[in-house]
């Protein structure tokens, strides 16, 4: 039995998907910038799959622009923001919690003449909304909060936070992966202007993605060219994949969200209560319905990882893209974890697929695997 | 029977591309940055598709970074290079005819303090090597000649411009999307620095391409971020359209090329023999194996394409990304066309899949069609 704990890296792509993906490879395969039929077909599908997208955000259709996924989405609205609004200011506030993509973006924004306020998070991960209030200065431009964290969770309150901006006037944007089709996003009551969201984190194709731009909302394009995007973003569009991705978010629903938090639930409770010396980072509450992040003191993440992975059980110890790296994660660090905690500390993150005879195997392989290594740990005290 | 005549705008997907792509969507779903089983698996299929890709530019592995397509590529190439040598000059040469991503990234880098030279090309698109050559001062950091040209065919002598770029210690980028497979490309030979490449132009999936960057080539990324891509591209690695890029690659073979001159020679020649006043745009040598470009004097483009298209003849009168666009083709006004000549013109573009009966058909069509035009077209002079 294979159990893929993953989800949170990425996830399988479902089946109804892969049949309406591939119709646009072979059947439907146009340019949608072509204007004769196999065009025209082709333009029809993207357009279908914008509305669905919309919808499922309360935003309308030409508020959709399609990307390659998360990083270029929040490259493009951070960076596009940015530069569209050099005249107005060049202060940009986000989170020291944010994606690396943002983190990163942000960082070289800095060596271009911007200036970054990293909010702190308390020890589940939310921001401070007086601390957010009290950063906004009239050369404040941009908000970027994420929305559900990727590795412990936390779903902040884009409500308050949107209300916040919108009495600045001031650009509000959230990051949205994790938490797209998990929890609600209604980018009308959430005051947002942009919001980044992808389909391979809800069994859609890799490669894939949208940001949502409010209506009159300036923005410099990252990708210059043929302005397919309403001329907010170039190049072909990648209809099947869109497809696919409009299919994905047509069949994510109520009940598999509740089906994942029961799993979480008790993957979350049988570890703490089973497993001594372990702590859930992240709230209990306001926590995305597939996510699990545990500290397991005096062992190393990774040596558990890996024991785990012999036994077919798949999980990771952050986000992925950090994964090859030694430092321990900014996440965990900015939530008041030791390094050593933060390196003892495992992702599960599960799907729709998930059942609880894999969770029950889980618990139970990791009560014994955490338990070996404890044996052999330099750490343990008693 | 249906006959597309518009693989310029996009293609259809192999088969054999669909079973690739498919397997990595979901027996072999993993992210390619997890340490996992699933995430190694993938990590492998990228690192096979690289070295693929690489070999066919004799390229090393390292120097193929995955985009999300040509518009990405050559977006980082341009905007990449540009920022990146900021303090050694600010002066990019290109030419009157490349694709819009190339021109509109220009045109903004305008806006940041870049100088751009647009080079002028002769009657058959080719670039003057001695304009190059004096265009070229101490100021300037990259040379983007398009390889392929995507409306007329022309293909640019890039030996010649890489080695007058090699003398004067300028960096040297070329689009090779409409080239890639379909002529060499040699990356040492032809001393390149960048090269971007697509995968939907070969029967691959849309959504995937590369930018070929030599060692050593300093160059800031368009997506920071994870810093999958050697650091110079974020975002998680679209692994099945990679995988399903290299197997597009590994189709392409020189009996296909061969059979597409042969075709394409055969439509340019009947149509320029059997209907009077046509005239074929691009050179007859040194042009791309598929593509067909004739300008039909007295008729608009437009409206004999749209009668080919209820025919089920599926052209296009430029490239696709500004088929909605009133203006005439800036690579048809570059090479000396006339504004009305221009309007009149049709690419007709070949794949591997087009047979002799389709361009039989085809040319039978339009005879009949260009004539029932002229009959009621105003601008017939006798």
């Amino acid at each position: 039995m294979k159990i893929y704990l993953d989800n949170g890296a990425t996830t399988k792509v479902d089946d109804e998907v892969v049949k309406a993906v591939t119709k646009y490879f072979t059947a439907e395969y146009g340019n949608s910038s072509s204007i004769h039929q196999v065009g025209r077909a082709a333009k029809e599908a993207l357009e279908n799959s914008r509305e669905i997208i919309a919808k499922s955000l309360n935003a309308e259709p030409e508020e959709i622009i399609f990307t390659s996924g998360g990083t270029e989405s929040n490259n493009l609205a951070i960076k596009g923001i940015a530069f569209a609004n050099k005249e107005k200011g060049n202060h940009i506030i986000i989170t020291k919690v944010e994606h690396d993509c943002v983190l990163n973006a942000c960082r070289w924004l800095e060596t271009q003449g911007f200036k970054i306020t990293y909010l702190d998070v308390d020890k589940e991960g939310f921001i401070d909304l007086e601390q957010l209030k009290s950063s906004i200065n009239n050369k404040t431009i941009l908000v970027s909060v994420i929305h559900g964290n990727n590795e412990i969770g936390t779903i902040n309150d884009l409500e308050a936070i949107g209300k916040i901006c919108k009495e600045n006037k001031v650009l509000f944007h959230t990051d949205a992966c994790q938490s797209f089709t998990k929890t609600e996003i209604d980018v009308k009551k959430q005051n947002l202007d942009l919001a980044t969201i992808n389909a391979h984190k809800i069994h859609g194709p890799k490669g894939v993605g949208a940001l949502y731009i409010k209506k009159y909302t300036k923005i410099i394009p990252l990708f210059h060219g043929g302005g397919q995007e309403f001329n907010k973003r170039s190049g072909t569009v990648n209809v099947s994949g869109i497809v696919g991705f409009a299919k994905a978010v047509e069949l994510a629903n109520k009940a598999d969200i509740e089906k994942m938090e029961k799993l979480r639930d008790k993957l979350i409770n049988q570890v703490l209560k089973e497993i001594s010396h372990t702590m859930l980072n992240g709230p209990r509450k306001k926590r995305l319905c597939n996510n699990v992040d545990i500290s397991f003191e005096f062992i190393e993440g990774e040596s558990l990882l890996m024991r785990l992975d012999d036994q077919g059980i798949e999980v990771s110890t952050g986000s992925a893209c950090s994964s090859k790296s030694l430092e321990p994660s900014h996440v965990l660090l900015a939530i008041g974890l030791k390094h050593e905690t933060a390196h003892g500390t495992l992702r599960m993150t599960l799907s729709k697929y998930t059942t609880e005879k894999e969770i029950d195997k889980t618990i139970k392989v990791l009560k014994e695997e955490v338990a070996a290594l404890r044996v052999m740990s330099p750490l343990v005290k008693d």
